[in-house]
């Protein structure tokens, strides 16, 4: 029943108009139920986990007045379709990870991850105090989104392989699934990248339609069962040192909102991206304890290696300039970067180093 | 005027009875007003803003249920007074730093920050993922109090000192203010061991009351004005490696909060949390850079002062053990810290390592 239907039969009769003045925001603000489509399988470790947490914290944040229905992965759209989704308003949110969407325009890559870029703490650090969310929200814009970060996973595992990997020799051929700027950067190294969602991986990799994968790190990786295919795993990677998820609105729908659901979205998101990181680096250690159990060997790249990862990942970036909107969000990003990491490294680098050495 | 005095004089007359059913959420909620005592003075660099940012999400998320009056140190009660205030109900919230309280509890150090201790995204995991707000809780309410994590300054510098330290005895005898127990750790060096507050230290430091102080770090520090008294200047320390800051709030207050509100203080907090951390790291770099250009040296310690420095800590956080709470969260607190450790040295570290490396 609409507001205005409520008041031409309301029991209050003549009292009616006085009625209004006292309760109409209540009787305005029914409870609005929205959608959000996700680019995640139900029950995915990790970011299917902050999906729910963003769901319940805007209903709890909202004070009943809005339900959030979460949609898995091909339940109304498939994985990659959420963004032309919620762009088109057929859907009213995705959580996702902005790179999956390059092709819509590169600079998305910013707010997932990019090859030799942020951490995870340095990402928060240029969006919530630099430049970081103010891009964000001019590059959805353009298709009609609003945008908020939701998680990070901390710095990525570099992945499973068939095969090991002692130079940079043997990339080439390689059928390896990395999404964004990452991927790029393998291709230049000779690989042939796939970009398939995460849930039609392990099958890719069984049947040898993949050489290797990377996906998340120890504990979202542990749950795919990729150690059931191949025992090689490599810990630290180049090509997302700390991917974002992000919450887009329709921007129409987000505008409909009353400031105080505006300031919900913000702040349901806000905590959401906390609570996600701190997750994921909670059950990262336990879940490599468990993987070496199985037999799996946590390997290293090599130092040449990582030479030819760090020259296909500047050309990676480079190569996107458009003179407009990626240039300056590139520059913005690798200013706030250069200057986020040198103090985190004579502060927090120099204190972790010595607690290392001294207490172990 | 309160809800029953409303409907007795009510305009709606003999259609009281209908009208209560729609609107008496909205006349129950009348604006509740807390008073939020704090350790800082007004303006002080971080510390106060993340006080205020409390405020603000409190009553933005509040929907206008809740106005927040913050009172500088010194306004309604002195600085480290505000446990005290709040814990009587005297004052309804403080937003301070829990190791100025460590001599109502030992334990109350493992929510701002122990010598060797965590990082801030080693506290964050072990607050939210582990047993950290449990355990947060569970020594609050000894004191009457509801306890949120609300901030961390990020690794907190060595300090300021009259003269360069150049081997462990050159400790001996200093005047130097370290609160917590970083303090403790100093005192078994020979360091004759001041905790005064924040507001008060530069006067102290220029008339040589202190022969050297630690505050934050190069932001904080330099809004202090250290840099004006000597120049000699230890980025890294031992003592305060992530800072943590809480909002406490009056038990009973908490529980006569709606379910709602009681979501507003828990959301509120944790994004302050987040964005104060952010905050502290961005403005570290820039300032340090400013710092050296007003002829401060920016100085290490050996690693003999490190030797010693982790015997002490270690020391200093034995000697509490009490058979109760005190065990129970120093084993929880280094068995996450170790785990956290690994995976963050094993993924992120050995990025960061090569990342230098490899781009500079």
């Amino acid at each position: 029943m609409d507001r205005r239907s409520f008041l031409k039969t309301s029991a209050l009769g003549g009292s009616a108009a006085a009625a209004t003045t006292l309760a109409a925001p209540a009787l305005a603000q029914g409870v609005r139920t929205l959608t959000m489509v996700t680019s995640w399988p139900n029950g995915m470790a990790g970011v299917h986990d902050s999906a729910m947490f963003c769901k319940n914290r805007i209903e709890a944040l909202s004070d009943g007045q809005i339900k959030v229905e979460v949609k898995a992965a091909g339940e109304l759209v498939g994985a990659f379709e959420v963004f032309d989704a919620v762009s088109s308003g057929q859907a009213d949110m995705y959580h996702s990870s902005d790179y999956y969407f390059v092709n819509q325009h590169p600079a998305f890559a910013f707010f997932s991850t990019v090859p030799f870029g942020m951490t995870a703490q340095e990402q928060i650090n240029w969006y919530y105090q630099g430049e970081g969310a103010a891009f964000h929200d001019e590059l959805g814009e353009i298709f009609g989104l609003k945008m908020f970060l939701v998680g990070n996973t901390g710095a990525q595992s570099g992945g499973w392989f068939r095969k090991e990997i002692n130079t940079p020799e043997d990339f080439q051929g390689l059928k390896f699934r990395m999404p964004g700027l990452g991927g790029v950067a393998m291709g230049k190294l000779g690989v042939s990248v796939q970009n398939i969602p995460g849930g039609e991986v392990y099958q890719a990799l069984s049947t040898g339609a993949l050489d290797g994968t990377e996906w998340v790190g120890p504990w979202a990786d542990e749950k795919a069962g990729f150690y059931e295919i191949t025992k090689i795993y490599y810990t630290a990677g180049f090509h997302e040192p700390g991917a974002g998820l992000s919450l887009a609105l329709n921007r129409d729908l987000f505008d409909s909102l009353t400031p105080f659901q505006q300031q919900v979205m913000a702040s349901a998101a806000a905590e959401c991206n906390q609570w996600t990181l701190s997750m994921f680096l909670s059950q990262n250690s336990a879940a490599l304890s468990r993987l070496a159990s199985e037999g799996v060997r946590i390997m290293t790249f090599p130092d040449p290696v990582w030479d030819v990862f760090g020259q296909a990942a500047q050309e990676a970036l480079e190569e996107n300039r458009d003179g407009d909107i990626y240039d300056r969000m590139l520059d913005s990003y690798m200013a706030s970067m250069r200057s986020s990491s040198s103090w985190l490294q004579a502060s927090e680098g120099t204190y972790r180093a010595q607690r290392d050495r001294v207490i172990g």
